[in-house]
């Protein structure tokens, strides 16, 4: 199961580098961290419909935790999420520097 | 990464499995094979939803394909897919074991 790591982020798209991108800039890497899912929205360019399936997808893939309480759900990048976004963004610069 | 794969087979919920289940029991497990989402969602009791949601996350995780055409959405499970549902229904039956 060793290319399965490198394959889901193959499969990451640029909404979900965009929502990890942000955690990743802001540093909310732990559950104290956390802030609140539409405080991330605002900070986007995407629609409500796109960032609710990039929540979903990154929260299946083990990139992002949500810690849900009473009044609100709360997001955080994990390890997993910006080992992820760092090999990602490596990927990317490699491409441009050979175009 | 050898942990990976584990902990996102630990995260799949009762709806991801009951959707893998239905690919897999269909042997619906390649893309000349895929089948329109509005019919797995038919055999199942998820709401539309639970079901999209459930559809966004298998196919982040690669345990599904989504299959585009002009006309309609065709899904089917991967190798990846199997895999995980074999280990998680492994796990189940020896966590009921121990009971």
């Amino acid at each position: 199961m060793n290319n399965y790591f490198p394959y889901i982020i193959s499969k990451l798209t640029i909404d979900d580098m965009t929502v990890l991108g942000i955690l990743s800039d802001l540093q909310v890497n732990a559950v104290f961290k956390s802030i609140k899912k539409k405080d991330v929205l605002s900070k986007t360019h995407l629609t409500e419909a796109n960032f609710r399936k990039s929540i979903y997808r990154l929260e299946a893939n083990g990139f992002i935790e949500i810690v849900k309480t009473d009044k609100e759900h709360k997001i955080y990048i994990t390890e997993f999420g910006q080992i992820a976004l760092n090999e990602s963004l490596n990927e990317e610069e490699e491409q441009w520097l050979e175009l």
